[in-house]
């Protein structure tokens, strides 16, 4: 295999020029599509590359990637499959570093379609340039402006998507960003013929713009590989892996989508825990834990509920203690003040703390917060069943609170378009906000395990 | 223990007068609360009784339930636990047939409150009086217009709940709204000091205006009569609880909310497996089953994904097999039609079905639906990650399909308020919509147990 080196990323993300092959003024063409999604922000220089265009979206087009005058650091090919060598064979000789070959139709359409990917490949590394997919919608990043959308956020973030599905990375830009998540590097790799999820790893680990990494892997193809650059890259930062291929059915479903290998998925499960690797099962599952290891990354095992109605102090704290977390009684300084504010009967001043009608009182339940937060043995406060007003009321305390050393979750149920709002309005403002109490005990188990992981790791 | 007859529960449910002991004009007490939610719906005579008021919201008061000139069925009680037992020795007097007491500070607060607790219950069994609560806020039933909330809606559905928590009770019906469910009998019975789930499970088996009963429950004081009631009952009708206390904590915790003893949880779990109750462990989980119960009954276990994107196809295969759901190959006619309408490259007419580009046109969707749901090998459709806007344009097309006999589920992310919208629009169309895949795929397997352990019954 070629060497990966620094370079060959910052012309992946952060490239000074860029062609794409199969750009088209048909705005029913994929090529189409992807050129306007480049030309929104990209801050370079941005070639459109079709022998039947002169121009497209006014900018001149060129014929062949060797017509352009420029020296080309990223090209991206939209055209059918079997037309890739060629063009592969024009940036070779053009000198370019990085190929993203959005095209279809290769490892994960059959046998025929494998031995073309290893063609490409093979065409690629008789020069110095290197592959992102096949079958893929190659990167965004928003400090060079490159994307695979025109509408996704401009401002720059610390959150990084390594991506074996375009869709799913789409979705995690669009869906995270509700949430107040930001994006240093976002690449959807397709069928991984040559730059894998390893490689992109490696290059992130040392990434200073890049403080958590989260991934959607189907396959990998060199596992001794992997698991030593991810151990290198968990001991800087958060590594959050959604590995799908755990069912005999979403394996099969695995090999006609990039042609990759599940592999066994015990053998994953071991191997993510030994590594300190977060796995996740879901895509909610992914954003909850990111956003919690974004807004309060120390967040420990030791959960104060604080809820209205004491069944739902009850199911929540089954739902945490099922998890792993401890939901421990309060100190008895703490149940004295608490006494001044909640009063005793239809109430509980145990943990869960049940405020009943106090609730609708913000002053109180702000007192209420304050207090128990004092408590030693509590480290993360789990907020649930309050009016939303009073959550919108309470965003600048919240955000205070939250800059403390004990961590605060609010769970808003989404049961209108208000709530969504309040969704918005918390997150931003650096506040994690779940939709119910599993998803919010999911996330604080994972980065708790991840805390426990990494204190762990430091005794050796 | 005294027995329940049809005519207690008429009383619960559709009292043809009701008191309301504690109704204050002071809009700050539980009692003034209490009147007013029942004022706002309630079809019979309502009373206010307490001694310091002349009257409240307009409506003359009582200083003593024996004042008043009619007969009573049902006596709501709103002042602290010291005075319920003198109020209860008037309605036994009165001969009062229910009882329920709002009034907490029983059993969930202690060895005094236990004791309190007997007292009332003896009182009331002295005479024929039976006993809703304590510790709970009371029954909403529409067709009666009794509620224990002012806003709740006045249209009459088919789903009863039988709730140990108010706050569940209320949250159930407020989001169950939402979903287009509507309620036929909502009871919120907290401490069970007399009536206990089973006497109410006994009822709603027979009753002709409930298809589908749900509970939240934190223990049960006879676990024989629990278990024949409930054996009966799943003949009838889906039953589907979910019972809390799995873990110590959640154990703890439910003494200090309603004094039950959770019992040991493996037992629990064999018992609803035996007698075929669909047993969900979250509120979300809850919801979504029910609303699966009642607009695609008939759901079965062979499932067709279509999606865009591939990620999300192998993901959602993934979650749906390990749920014990099956994915299955289409058929060479089904494989054979759709290649007319979704081209090769990009997408998979494999099961999971890829549409790709084809998703944003809605005619071809409409095709590829139809198509698949022609495929005997498939029993249910999940439609996921097809822009909102044709999932609205679809309703119609999508609602008529319901009715056949293959189940249609779709998903929508809830990512902006548009999506709130969406999930409304569908729901109340009778199409059940899903946040997320493993809802959807976590109600299907619910379902899907309960239909094969229905006709498993039938072969006995």
């Amino acid at each position: 295999m070629v060497e990966s080196d620094g370079n060959v990323f910052e012309a992946v993300f952060n490239p000074k020029s860029v062609a794409v092959v199969g750009a088209s003024s048909n705005i029913r063409k994929g090529g189409h599509r992807r050129f306007v999604a480049i030309l929104e922000n990209y801050k370079g220089n941005l070639y459109p590359v079709n022998p039947k265009e002169v121009e497209v979206a006014g900018i001149k087009a060129y014929p062949n990637v060797n017509d352009i005058p420029e020296d080309l650091d990223h090209v991206v090919v939209s055209i059918p499959s079997g037309g890739v060598s060629k063009v592969m064979e024009d940036c070779v000789k053009k000198g370019v570093k990085i190929v993203t070959v959005f095209s279809s139709g290769f490892s994960e359409s059959g046998q025929d379609g494998k031995r073309l990917e290893e063609k490409i490949v093979n065409i690629a590394h008789s020069g110095n340039t290197r592959v992102v997919g096949p079958n893929c919608i190659g990167v965004y990043c928003p400090s060079s402006g490159l994307s695979f959308f025109p509408t996704l956020p401009k401002e720059e973030g610390d959150v990084a998507f390594v991506s074996q599905s375009g869709g799913l990375a789409m979705a995690f830009v669009q869906t995270g960003s509700l949430y107040g998540l930001g994006f240093s590097k976002v690449v959807s790799f397709g069928n991984a013929a040559d730059l894998d999820s390893t490689d992109y790893f490696e290059y992130l680990a040392d990434d200073q713009k890049t403080s958590i990494v989260a991934a959607y892997i189907e396959g990998v193809k060199d596992g001794m590989r992997f698991k030593e650059v991810v151990s290198e890259l968990v001991k800087k930062k958060p590594l959050i892996v959604w590995k799908v291929g755990r069912t005999k059915i979403g394996a099969r479903a695995i090999s006609s989508h990039t042609g990759s290998l599940a592999g066994e998925d015990r053998i994953w499960d071991g191997l993510f825990r030994q590594l300190g690797v977060v796995r996740v099962n879901t895509f909610d599952e992914l954003i909850d834990t990111i956003m919690l290891f974004k807004y309060t990354p120390s967040t420990g095992s030791n959960v104060a509920i604080i809820t209205i109605g004491g069944g739902a102090g009850v199911a929540t704290a089954d739902i945490c203690a099922g998890l792993g977390l401890k939901i421990p009684g309060l100190g008895p300084e703490t149940s004295e003040e608490l006494k001044k504010i909640v009063p005793g009967v239809g109430t509980s001043i145990k943990n869960p703390v049940d405020l009943a009608a106090t609730a609708l009182n913000p002053s109180a339940v702000k007192k209420v917060i304050e207090i128990v937060a004092k408590d030693e043995s509590i480290d993360t406060l789990m907020i649930l069943g309050l009016p939303e007003v009073t959550m919108s009321l309470f965003v600048r305390e919240l955000k205070k609170f939250n800059n403390s050393k004990k961590s605060l979750v609010v769970i808003v149920p989404i049961t209108s378009e208000t709530s969504v709002k309040v969704h918005r309005t918390l997150s931003k403002n650096g506040i994690p906000v779940y939709p119910s109490e599993e998803r919010a005990a999911k996330a604080i188990s994972n980065v708790v395990r991840f805390n426990r992981y990494r204190v762990f790791q430091k005794d050796i």
